[in-house]
């Protein structure tokens, strides 16, 4: 069966790119215009595999993404560590110096701030990265240019005038596998997992502190912790915690079995190779 | 001296009308364009405060008021929970029979997705409420209304055809109150107060544990966690915390100099009275 993968966005899509590293070149891949389309996909089969971004090392957390998750029955079943480098192109045959413009989404143009004010290049809002390089192509004028990845480049034609345009180069997106399978990944004891669970807690003095005792009394290293709010009950939330280690393994499920103790609601987003990198 | 407060938006908007619950009906406003702006506004002593919003009870945190907050010197001296009420307006005369389509902030057309269903109007999104109103307000046109609040109807001279549009009424917005003041709020030894801080850690297996442990041995209640991205350092934290107590509090003292054992930095935001509602 061939592995589809759905992702936001245009062809040349971060999250493209990312599916390609992650999966390999053999995937075929299906864009959609909204992260709900994603989950759709998958859940109605149209999709093998969804590849959501949920945290990016400069912007932070992909918030809508954290309760489609909830509402979602999907499971995690991988991580993906994309270093994000903003590529500057436009038609073949442009140069540098005949530039005006830059099209990008606000976030890029945001990462790149410094290096376009240098360049003296008018920045101008699209709705995403791989549009803009459309946009480019479909324009054909050599004064305007996007910022995208290396891999729209490809997919518009576009030549590349500069890589690597982003001012700090610490620029990495988390992004999870998803499945509509219920089976947690294989399992083997000295491999090197993670884990997502979401749970609630009562409002009352010192639940989080013995939330989080379930893992530390047990040495289990964590590594995210976000909250959002319960729809409903202001001021209270679900909290989603990233752990080192696998559900299946004995200490693991000992901790899951003592905050089960603890929280109203817990749920097991999927146990899944962690991403060094 | 006026109290003259600073707020993100245009005349009527939310931070607007908390502003005048907030501080009473004497006060001066000033309209800023960016929140970074309101910062400037108070650092430069234009305004004497600024009122901004930093959760609300149904979207969630508003990220970047916790990275402004880092950047800036600004203490926060209070909090205030807005209900935020959506009403449907439009110029004198009009009738809900009339109306066509309705102008508003993206999240407030979401929140009153069902009732403007039931409706059958057409949204279009604007940049903000009180700038929707204006909209409504310069086209004169009966057949086109806003959604916005309350005071944005009498400022823009609308008439409210329908008040409470929205489909989940526990829609509270957070809101801080900021000087440039070092000095904390007056501390009386039975008074309710809350206290903002922000650290960072090692990053060690059980190190958050360890933090929150600081105050749950001692019988501090905390309200809110938040974590944002430390820039330059992928997947390391800065974590906010709100407690119940005041920094002038010996418990407190005693509290917050533990997690200075552990917290390589660490600063306290501000100490304020207690919002309950």
């Amino acid at each position: 069966m061939t592995t589809t993968v759905a992702f936001q966005g245009e062809p040349g899509a971060y999250s493209e790119l990312a599916a390609y590293e992650y999966f390999g070149a053999q995937i075929a891949t299906l864009p959609c215009s909204t992260f709900e389309a994603v989950f759709a996909a998958v859940g109605e089969g149209r999709a093998t595999h969804a590849l959501l971004p949920i945290e990016n090392s400069l912007a932070g957390s992909i918030h809508r993404n954290y309760d489609l998750l909830l509402e979602s029955d999907l499971r995690i079943v991988g991580e993906y560590h994309l270093h994000v480098s903003h590529c500057l192109m436009a038609v073949p045959g442009a140069s540098l110096e005949g530039l005006r413009q830059v099209h990008s989404h606000p976030q890029a143009l945001a990462q790149c701030q410094r290096r376009l004010r240098e360049m003296g290049l008018e920045a101008v809002i699209a709705a995403d990265t791989a549009g803009s390089a459309r946009l480019v192509q479909q324009r054909g004028d050599p004064t305007i240019a996007a910022l995208a990845s290396r891999r729209a480049a490809a997919v518009y034609g576009l030549q590349i005038l500069v890589a690597g345009m982003e001012d700090n180069p610490a620029n990495y997106t988390r992004f999870l596998t998803l499945t509509r399978s219920q089976e947690n990944t294989d399992w083997q004891e000295d491999g090197d997992y993670k884990t997502s669970v979401v749970f609630s807690l009562h409002n009352q003095p010192g639940v989080l502190f013995k939330a989080l005792s379930v893992f530390a009394l047990r040495d289990i290293d964590l590594t995210k912790i976000e909250s959002r709010p319960i729809q409903g009950q202001p001021w209270e939330y679900m909290f989603y915690i990233d752990f080192v280690g696998h559900v299946r393994s004995q200490v693991c499920q000992r901790a899951l079995d003592h905050l089960g103790e603890l929280a109203p609601f817990l749920r097991v987003l999927g146990s899944y190779p962690r991403h060094h990198g």
